[in-house]
């Protein structure tokens, strides 16, 4: 099918990943996780995180938010989230269902949290009639594609932890965050208050499997068990450890990330040109938001699938990745100016 | 690692699934199962069973045992299964949680319910006090490693309909079971009453991927919706669905049953020859049960891995796969031999 | 202990329902509903809505509320309601952890939703990744003591029935509404397109009792079994039908909460007087919504409680009951005044 | 109604209770607890079991059942109980969809469980596939009418603690069993073991609720949450706390146990002299089972009200009560008498 701009999971995977597949195909090891490439990968982790740090991998991240959130919360919790939040827009209700947990969305700013626009949730503590407030959850790159700063982490983590709860950060695309940021992973994560981390490869490059990662292996005495109920427990594990280990090699993560983030920008410039198109968001990661005259929508999503955001405004979303090419994006404004002519 | 009896899936990807994987990976599409490898590998799930068939894929077999029984329960209902099955025993509880029903656990005779032995737990109907019995659960293959004639099915079949209940089967293993009864996988379910099927093919030589499978297309008006809820719908889908063409294609799900099949049985008849070991259970697919002297089973598990299934009667299981060799099987019970001597 | 304004529920229990409950004393009778005191109520419900109605005791406001909105939802559904709704704030999570729906808080005007504030809800219809909007649950009287009026409820039951959804009205204080519009209860519910009713007694002179009321009784045909698993069927249920009986003969319900009302509006006029209090809320039934001086705050509370509403404001919520006199409501205020001085 | 032997509770509410409840309704107290009623109840729950003790009301047996157990479990956790307890077989499944957990179920020898029945269940610690056994749950009097002593309780909460679980008792006829054993009913619970009573009221001539009593306080930081979550939580509380105030008063609870047992011995002994009848079951609390020629018990049914135990087996269960007399005693069994003539 010709490359589209719909979602950086409607891409394949990249090929060193499925090498890496490939390798770990010999022979019989222990099924869920008592393998050496899980065991390998979950050093990987380590290295980059801390030896302090619990890894759990998952099937995608929809089990991967839940995971997280059951580990760290009670039914009668409540979670505070964008109301544009993947767990809060996209997952058909699973945190709700799994945790038992009440979801408070916020209309975030430029698709983020901040403590001023939560703070009025942050009520009812130790009051029985009210759902407790326990989970500050933030998406990083956000799904309007911003990325969060080091000191607005901080900030929320901080408020958080002031109020004996904790900070959730979806890391669907944690890589393309790093790349914004220029930093490692560890930078803005766990340096800066993260209790628990959705880190995700599927759309990256990888085929699938994501990571919980927890900084306080205090937490996760019970999350084994939690993992195994919630379905999200892989039997041929290694198949999901070999990817971590290759997408880690060479900085594979980071060489992906950085091209899809780079796409993006090229798309951002070169629609800039074109008057007839707004663009929405600040472009900091792999994700342009634009205003589009109506007429060429349909035309243009027929040569290049991509999603309306907002139908009422006309509003897109065009997602880059690690396979996007210059070609792919010369061709699509191409188009678009021709179809404005 | 060395190959061993542990469980058919500790075993890799068989190498044609693998090509297939990789002959899916080009260019973009749509994700989440709206792509031509998921909706051929649909059509061939449909050429088996017959075009009012609708066909769900996820990640696992818990998945697929929850979001079958998710969809034709209500948390009210109760579940009547064998104690050996693997909802009762291996699935940390992930069918309670999901889906609140009470799971109604009962000895089975050489790991088959039969109409005799569920009887006394269909009673209660209509009294609201009472978890309203709706679904009996089999395992084809059998976690005993029996396996189910169609006489036993439609006799289990017709008590659950009279009753107003479903059939479920839990197919794990169906395709050890379709070459023991020498029968196509439709004769066996559809045809003989069953209603919901997970059918399984990480443990015959896939990477991952079951399919929920249900004979009545009304039922599942709403299965996406828990499909999703259930953390059970995969992103990147074309990998699922070319892995079952390749597992289609060519009869491959035969040959790698088949051939495991035998294994086992060629492991039954070595080891029948050993007067020390007790085989526990017929031999009808791939797993083999055995009461060993307890003093071989360590230095046994050093070189070949696989589980004690009872502690108690030093009764072990040892499961043969398509990847397992007539070398791994002599090699093996010289070993029992030069062990017992 | 002195009386206050802290809750309608923190009076006692109406002499009358009293004795009722003591008249159905005497003697066995089947437990569970099956008793001819329950049988009578339910008729007395029947009578009111219409033969074509099915009804539910149980034992409290945010039991009838799970009982109902559990009736007509699946877990992957969403539920609209106002951010100030009981099930919102004051129920904490029960909605969510027994139903499994995501809850969509909406900012109400007034205390009300109306089609335009729900409006940007009603999307992702037949989206498997999104929860599926099925209820708009409303308050009659609100949570801020207002009231709506028929053609506000026809408007958002025209809204959820033409997206397939329900309407459903959480009335604990459901008499006081009726008084406040001078209607029938089925004026402004049944006729109006409300699919599902928590019908309140306990805030209104009862002592424990709230009826789940469906008029479209093909919805129930599963609710009893929910009602038992949700832990809300009363063994003893003579004493909650004779209780809703008493309520019902002579109009005891428009007795008390014609009285109550009476109070608020003169508890109003009262503090309309005094310049120093801004009342917040149109007074249509039995609440005052108040910001006060807050040196007043505490001292007031000593000998009168209430609850604070709005901490940040100095916002208080005042609710008069049945067996409010006028002489609470004049020495209230003098009270109020002294210590203004 | 005619009284009969189905249940106690059938039975009205004892007139000091009745009284009590009168008392209790003069002017306003706080809601849900925080009233004087209340807390001079949990004083008095408190000088009975040690001021170490933690009493959350609940409205009935089932909510005080899910409220204790879902305060010490986790939902990947199993509960090990009788086939005949109240939580497996009449509380529709409200266990499970509120704790998740799974239930395990043991045939039990008159209605008793014990070490060696439950042994087999003491399995998979650790393993993150099976469900981890964390509650020994057993009813005082048993749904057999037998009651434990203390040395058997003592040797379940032997084995519990050393497998680092809890003993669970559901103690809706505890008083029954109190007067069985002649005993406080410290001495057979706190002093035994138990880590967590259903202390049940309803059945003993109470109007409704029930205490849930925990021995370790520890446990119950989070309870009162949880049964607000549980839809347990009674905004007028206060009518629960004067009830159990008069329960306690003068050994009410004692003497009404005590008559009721003390009928039931009549009822053994009178119908031990019809040799027809078969009683099945030691008499040891309320409950008299026994088998009956099938032709009576229609007609008898019509005159005294009782269920079957066990259709197949036409064996019956008669319950007395508080308020059950000599004379209906000798009226019942003249009349099975002239039926079998």
């Amino acid at each position: 099918m010709k490359k589209g701009f719909a979602s950086d999971n409607n891409s394949g995977v990249h090929p060193a990943i499925l090498k890496a597949i490939e390798n770990a195909n010999a022979g019989h090891v222990v099924g869920y996780g008592d393998d050496p490439y899980t065991q390998k990968a979950i050093g990987m982790f380590k290295d980059k995180f801390g030896e302090e740090t619990e890894i759990f991998f998952v099937f995608n991240g929809t089990g991967a938010n839940v995971l997280g959130l059951s580990t760290i919360t009670q039914s009668f919790n409540s979670i505070i989230c964008a109301e544009t939040a993947h767990i809060q827009e996209d997952e058909c209700g699973a945190p709700e269902k799994f945790t038992g947990c009440k979801l408070l969305p916020v209309e975030p700013v430029n698709g983020k949290l901040t403590p001023e626009l939560i703070q009025h949730h942050l009520k009812g503590f130790d009051f029985e009639h009210h759902s407790q407030p326990k989970v500050i959850s933030i998406s990083q790159v956000t799904e309007m594609g911003t990325v969060y700063q080091p000191t607005e982490i901080i900030a929320l983590a901080d408020l958080a932890h002031k109020n004996n709860m904790f900070l959730h950060m979806d890391g669907a695309r944690i890589a393309n965050a790093a790349v914004a940021l220029d930093m490692d992973f560890r930078e803005f994560t766990k340096d800066c208050g993260v209790d628990v981390l959705s880190f995700g490869g599927t759309k990256n490059g990888m085929m699938m499997g994501e990571a919980v990662v927890f900084f306080n292996p205090k937490l996760t005495k019970l999350t084994k068990y939690i993992r195994k109920q919630s379905m999200q427990l892989y039997s041929k594990m290694r198949f999901v450890g070999a990817q971590f280990q290759a997408y880690f090699e060479n900085d594979l993560w980071k060489q992906n990330a950085a091209h899809a983030n780079k796409m993006a920008r090229l798309l951002e410039s070169e629609v800039a040109k074109i008057p007839q198109i707004k663009l929405t968001q600040a472009v900091e990661a792999n994700g342009v938001f634009a205003i589009v005259p109506p007429e060429i929508i349909e035309p243009l999503r027929e040569r290049f699938f991509f999603y309306l955001w907002n139908d009422a405004k006309n509003e897109v979303r065009w997602m880059t990745s690690f396979d996007t090419t210059e070609e792919d994006i010369y061709g699509f404004t191409d188009l678009i100016k021709q179809l404005l002519e």
